[in-house]
Parts: structure tokens; C-alpha cells; sequence
């Protein structure tokens, strides 16, 4: 293989590597060929090859099983970061994804102190707890909790909370809903999250916490949560003014 | 200590270590004390205490130091996710923060297969790579790359490029920014870009990749930036419509 004046090697492995999964010569799902084979194929050293996987890991294109070998990656949903609120599904369908929702819990708390602040109540009011799995395509996809003051919604334990919960806000508690305050950040997620959404140890995730707010400018939701980071990219496009 | 009803033992400790961090008592920088003495004081278990410690750590609220103890971190520094491009240093001093950057590398490369593909060039196409650490408050914030092809802007490899980049691609090529897309993605940094950001390896954090166009629609920049996870969360307000 011919080393491109100015170019590391093992970014010009990486990039043919990359070539042959976006023609479906490596189809998402498939297992690439062995270290020493894709050695033998390029002409490098294990080093250059290795480099080469391990960014292509960190780029979450391809990933590797414990005494499995290394496989192509799903492509990341991409979804984009609007001025509007839209409902999961919404979002999934927005996108040609199916999208459903599974209860995990939902139950009645007394509100700790964060989350006294974050709503406005306080200390000990009970607020009501909804744990929340979401699939895309049939696959955990986000773990999401939410919490909301019981004064504000109080029949809502009893609820069918599998769709949309701001749709019930809305229809059943007749809330008014103006704006969400939405943060995003990276973490990893802990091992119990990471488990239910089939993810692997150590996955790069985002958190995304956001607080809902009324026309009256009252907070009636606080919500925390866990993105699957191997199959998440939010996308934005922003303008030019200066 | 009093287990409040229906909440974990562990989110009770959580909470008050909070309430400490946010009061000052626990200052920034600062060391927490250790883990026995947290569970004298809070009279509860090791695994209680670890507990809440994991949960502060994974929402990077306080960070360990192998074999120093448990430090309370700086707070994150917020951007907001506008619809318009502002210079880095416009972003930091919109929230009151110092900014500058250093250039790492400035050179002329030929285009990767893939950066052919982002700048609608041919590959081996001359291409220069700009490589910058910007610091916010003196503290290394983000590792960016940006790929900008040589003949839109064949002299920008002797030009001063430690400020904005956008403002040099405006006023000394002349060429008209329309827009950039832009998206984020959470990924664990290599260990050679958590060396320059002075972060532990395994920081969970941003990396933001963007293509900004003309009014013409050509495509003139590509950009990949590593974005300190411990330092930084993405803020965005959604309004309601439906």
C-alpha cells in the first residue's frame, strides 16, 4: 500500500476500512476480517492496523465483542436539534423510525431536594415518578425518568403513561405548555442503564435534562435522560451574521 | 440521618453533599472528606456513601484523584446552542468567560478520501489543516481540527490563525459564509487529545464535527472538535406547538 506524502499511514487503512463499510462491502452487523489478515491485506504492521480499529471504535463505526471480534456499527440516528418541542415518536417518524415507549416504573415520591428546586415545591411534596424505556426500531434507544408534582397532575399514577406525557398533560390535566429548557451533556452511563439499553460498559452517552415550563411560567416537568451515544448524533445548522 | 420515605438512602447523602457543593461548604477545588469520615457523619454504610459519591462523579460534580481523595470540580461552563455562528471568543464572553486559542499545526496535507467527500474536492486535493487548543479562563476547553481546501484560501498556511477563522476566511479571501451544519456526538477523547486538555483519560465529552458553506452552497471548512465533557453542557430552549 503507498503511504500518501503528508498522510499517517493508519489514516489511510482507517479511511479504506471506512470506504468499504459505507459501499456494504463490510455490511453494518458483519464482522471485519482479523487483525492479521486486514495486516497481510494493507501491508502494515499490527500497530498501524490497530491505531486504525481503534479510531474507527472511537468514531462508534465499527465496535468490538469480548472473544468475538469486530463488527460494523448501526449508523447513528440522527436527530435534529429544533426550536420545537415534538414528541418522541414524533421525532423517530420525523426520521422513518419506528419508535414505542415501555413503563418501567411510576410511582409516587416524596421530592428531594434538587428536585424541589428544579420544580419550584417544596422539600417532600410528593411528585410523581414516571421511568421510562424508549425504543427506536425495536431497540432501547433512550432511558428516560420524569417527574412531575402531584398537585399538578394527580390522577396521573393511574395513567396510561406509555405515549406521549405532555399530550396527556396537555389533554387530560388541561396544562399549558410554552417552553422546555433542555441541557445535554456527556457521561457514562452507570451499569443498571447501561445493561437495560444493551449497551456495553464504558459507552460515551448523553445525558439531556430538561425542565418544562407552563404559559404562566410555572415548571410542571423535570426530566432526566440517558441517550444511547452509539446510536445518537444531534444535528444543528446555525448561520452566519458577523 | 432520616430515611426519608420511598427515597434511597444513597440519594438522601447525594442531595446533602449537593446542598454543601452549592453552598460553598465544599468549595470548588476543594477536597471532600473521606469516605469513613462520610459515613460517621452521615451514619450509614460504606456502600451508602459510595453510592452517592458514583452518582456526583458520573454527573461530574466532583472528580477522584488516584491516591488524593475526592475533589468538588469547577461547574460546567454553559453554551447555548444558537442559531446564528458567533466566534469562540464571542461564545465565551457572551457568558462572561476570557478566551484565546493556540495553534498546534498549520499545514498542507492532500484530502483524504473522506475529507474529499465533506469539501466536494478530489482526493489528493491540497488541503490545509489548521489544528488549535482554545482555552477558556486559561484552562484547555476544546481540541479542534479544521480541513479549509487550498484553493479557497491559498495563503491562509502563512497567516496568522490564533484567531477567529471565519473572520480571516471573510475579510482577507472574501469569501461569504451562509451557514454551517453542525453535530454532536459523545465520545471518550484518545489519550494523546486528554493529555493536551489536561483531562483524565476516559472523560466522557462532546465531539462536534461541522461543514460551513458559502452562499454559493460550496462547501469551504470542515471542522472536528473534542470539547471537554468535564467542563462543558450544551443548553437549548424548545417551544411548544402542537
Amino acid at each position: 500500500m503507498q503511504n500518501k506524502q503528508g498522510t499517517a499511514l493508519y489514516y489511510s487503512v482507517k479511511e479504506q476500512i471506512l470506504n468499504r463499510i459505507e459501499q456494504g462491502i463490510y455490511p453494518i452487523g458483519g464482522k471485519l476480517p482479523s487483525e492479521s489478515d486486514l495486516c497481510t491485506e494493507f501491508e502494515v504492521s499490527r500497530t498501524t492496523v490497530r491505531l486504525a480499529l481503534q479510531q474507527l471504535e472511537q468514531e462508534g463505526r465499527i465496535y468490538k465483542m469480548q472473544g468475538k471480534g469486530t463488527f460494523v456499527s448501526q449508523p447513528k440516528i440522527q436527530e435534529t436539534i429544533t426550536q420545537t418541542i415534538n414528541t418522541f415518536s414524533e421525532q423517530m417518524k420525523s426520521i422513518g423510525l419506528q419508535a414505542h415507549s415501555e413503563v418501567l416504573s411510576l410511582e409516587m415520591i416524596p421530592a428531594t431536594l434538587s428536585l424541589a428546586n428544579f420544580l419550584d415545591i417544596k422539600p417532600n411534596e410528593p411528585i410523581i415518578e414516571l421511568i421510562r424505556l424508549r425504543f427506536a426500531e425495536q431497540k432501547p434507544y433512550q432511558h428516560s425518568t420524569s417527574y412531575v408534582p402531584w398537585k399538578v397532575a394527580p390522577h396521573l399514577i393511574h395513567d396510561d403513561c406509555s405515549g406521549s406525557l405532555f399530550e396527556l398533560l396537555k389533554t387530560k390535566y388541561h396544562l399549558k405548555i410554552l417552553k422546555s429548557v433542555e441541557s445535554i451533556e456527556p457521561i457514562i452511563p452507570d451499569s443498571n442503564i447501561s445493561n437495560l439499553l444493551g449497551i456495553p460498559e464504558n459507552t460515551a452517552s448523553f445525558r439531556s435534562e430538561s425542565i418544562t415550563y407552563t404559559t404562566d411560567k410555572v415548571p410542571i416537568e423535570y426530566s432526566s435522560t440517558i441517550v444511547r451515544g452509539d446510536f445518537a448524533k444531534f444535528v444543528t445548522e446555525r448561520y452566519y451574521h458577523f
